[in-house]
């Protein structure tokens, strides 16, 4: 095993006209991640929002250094603290992609996304207050709002017929005196939509009417395919900016989850201010200097890798989109706007357990069982495609027998 | 600068029967941490607590794996999460060392200390409710009490002519019926105190007769001087277990701050649901796996390496004493039974501004300032006596120096 990275790495390490990041089977089988060790391995995994890639050479050099020097001290960096650092990373990032002009003393470090989620809905409501959630959506979104005793209004994402898209209809139906915030995820995860400029604004005036704060999840905002924009929500008008938070972290599409960095942007002092009062700084603790220096390698440095990335996945967007519609028509999908993340509607199938659980039994495979997203779509899987294109197609074969075995 | 390092760091890897630490001067001028750089070249730095050591060799290797692997996704340890695994190790190490059995299940991890004193203090107290710390003690805990609207009731360490002990009298009178929380530090930071069983049990007595919750920080615990021995003040006993959490990390005596990686064990189930009621788990964030890992092999297997550096610490802290009492007995000092930190008290030095700031301006030492730890302090200072005994001495000579042409 330690062989097969070593060669699979030594790949990586002397290609230097391509980028090269895709893994061998073996060399992942011997990570220690969730990803490779959740099943036995029998199973291809599928699930959890990590790439099978290499991470990109440039955050492994600024890991290296800190490494090589044993430089584990409290940080400093261009003579700021550690946070702040990475803070006027993620303002150069979100100016130079979006020309969003972010203020760095806004920017506040997190360990990640979900201890974001927390803190604002801690922040800005109440036990019994009504969070909106587009469903289906990330798990731990839904539990952050059942742990802290807040009403979830589960707004559908209502399927068109080609892709899935906000119901403002339904969202009107939904509000009351006490709903407080909208849980935004865009891109939205599992669906993969990205929405329209119209779709957000339409938003946007909906939390203004309603006086509602938007948490603004962006961490899927780097993995757009060609066609789309994304468009942070902070960036259409300063209204809107007044009542969003916005979340992003560079580790979902760098592929560096592990290291643990986050950021949350307010969209303007006073709504940070309006934080602060309820959780201090300091309660969500500090950044860890590997995740931060790896953070601004990715944001400075690595886009030529990303770019190379998105190739690959649009590539493997499209081989499954082709092969199920081929082979397995009554699996239902829409090809993903962005993300690395397939929500496949497997109730044609006519299924006797959960989709989850029939692909994990018969097909071998570990996906993201839909009930997590939302407990009506447990005929649903979530496909992680962020693999090599044999690992990918191995998945699709196996899928592909299991559904016609079943249908026999 | 650069060959500097990789001199010094190839004389560690190359020393087979001796544990080698010390780093030069040059090789600590290159890191990039706090200390370093916080002043300028011609300043030596005695504040911050880094000590100018290369970390343990299981450290660097358990690091090394990770980044040789190039393993960052969603990390799993012996099948369970990340913090589960350091959990685990916190368990063991409390075990081995002290008999201290803790329950994993009460163990959750925190970025840092100060995150968890935030938390801590917010879920056991509301705004105007007193917080007792003994005074002087590490600025952020001042900080935290301050900044969440609490009263600070200050219990100064009482110099009894050779060390500082606890004023149980003097505590005795502090209390009122808005008091929910003792901040304990044990061994003390700045006065290196290590409090003695009785010490312990009549603050747990007193905790227990007035209902208080203590907030014991015990990141100095393995920084113990021979004749000293530290004491979980929830060891003591059941009653006092059921109202302690203990803070602790192995950032400070394994150097690896940057890598922010803490844990609070809660004394009983209830206490830790108490807890959570107010501050869910995920509030506090995630650990990262870089933090994980080298926190686990800390605490697994790098005694031999403290146990040197604590014979290195040992000489070091009795050469101050020596020095100090020879060439400098005007600056008063009790020599602490635990840390690398030294409390110096320079008022009968008669400077006409604050202890700190005559040091930095005429030996050129950046020692931490005394007022940061007691605003009555301006005429202390703290200094950091963990670096090579070239550099405490070239500390001690500018310090003798500086004093000698203040009183000429």
């Amino acid at each position: 095993m330690q062989e097969d990275i070593k060669a699979s790495q030594s790949n990586i390490m002397t290609s230097t006209d391509t980028i090269s990041f895709e893994l061998e089977q073996s060399a992942l089988q011997a990570r220690r991640n969730a990803k490779w060790n959740q099943y036995d391995a029998g199973v291809i995994p599928a699930f959890v929002a990590d790439m099978d890639f290499a991470v990109a050479a440039p955050i492994q050099a600024a890991i290296e250094r800190i490494v090589r020097e044993r430089d584990y001290g409290y940080p400093l960096r261009n003579g700021e603290r550690a946070d702040r650092f990475v803070a006027h990373a993620f303002v150069r990032r979100m100016k130079s992609r979006y020309g969003w002009e972010v203020s760095p003393d806004l920017v506040m470090p997190l360990a990640d996304l979900v201890q974001g989620t927390y803190a604002l809905i801690l922040a800005f409501s109440e036990p019994r207050d009504g969070v909106i959630l587009q469903t289906p959506n990330y798990p731990p979104f839904r539990e952050t709002i059942q742990t802290t005793e807040r009403q979830l209004l589960a707004l559908p994402m209502r399927d068109d017929g080609s892709r899935h898209v906000f119901d403002m209809a339904e969202l009107q139906k939904l509000v009351d005196q006490r709903t407080r915030i909208f849980v935004l995820c865009n891109p939205q995860n599992p669906t993969g939509r990205v929405f329209s400029r119209d779709e957000l604004l339409a938003l946007g005036e909906f939390a203004i009417a309603h006086d509602l704060i938007v948490i603004s999840d962006e961490i899927h905002s780097d993995l757009v395919f060609p066609g789309q924009q994304h468009i942070p929500l902070a960036s259409l008008g300063p209204e809107i900016a007044a009542r969003t938070v916005t979340l992003n972290s560079a580790t979902k599409s760098f592929n560096i989850p592990g290291l643990r960095c986050a950021l949350m942007a307010f969209g303007t002092e006073a709504l940070r201010n309006r934080f602060h009062k309820r959780i201090p700084l300091k309660l969500t603790g500090s950044a860890n200097i590997v995740g931060v220096d790896a953070t601004v390698a990715a944001w400075d440095e690595c886009q030529p890798w990303l770019d190379a990335v998105m190739e690959h996945l649009l590539k493997a967007r499209n081989r499954v989109k082709d092969v199920l519609a081929a082979e397995a028509p009554e699996i239902r999908f829409h090809a993903p706007e962005a993300t690395y993340l397939a929500w496949l509607d497997c109730s044609k199938l006519g299924l006797s357990t959960s989709a989850f659980q029939f692909f994990l039994n018969h097909a071998r495979i570990g996906f993201s069982a839909g009930e997590t997203f939302d407990p009506d779509c447990a005929q649903f899987v979530r496909l992680n495609f962020a693999t090599s294109m044999p690992i990918l197609d191995e998945i699709l074969d196996r899928m592909i027998t299991a559904t016609r075995q079943h249908h026999r």
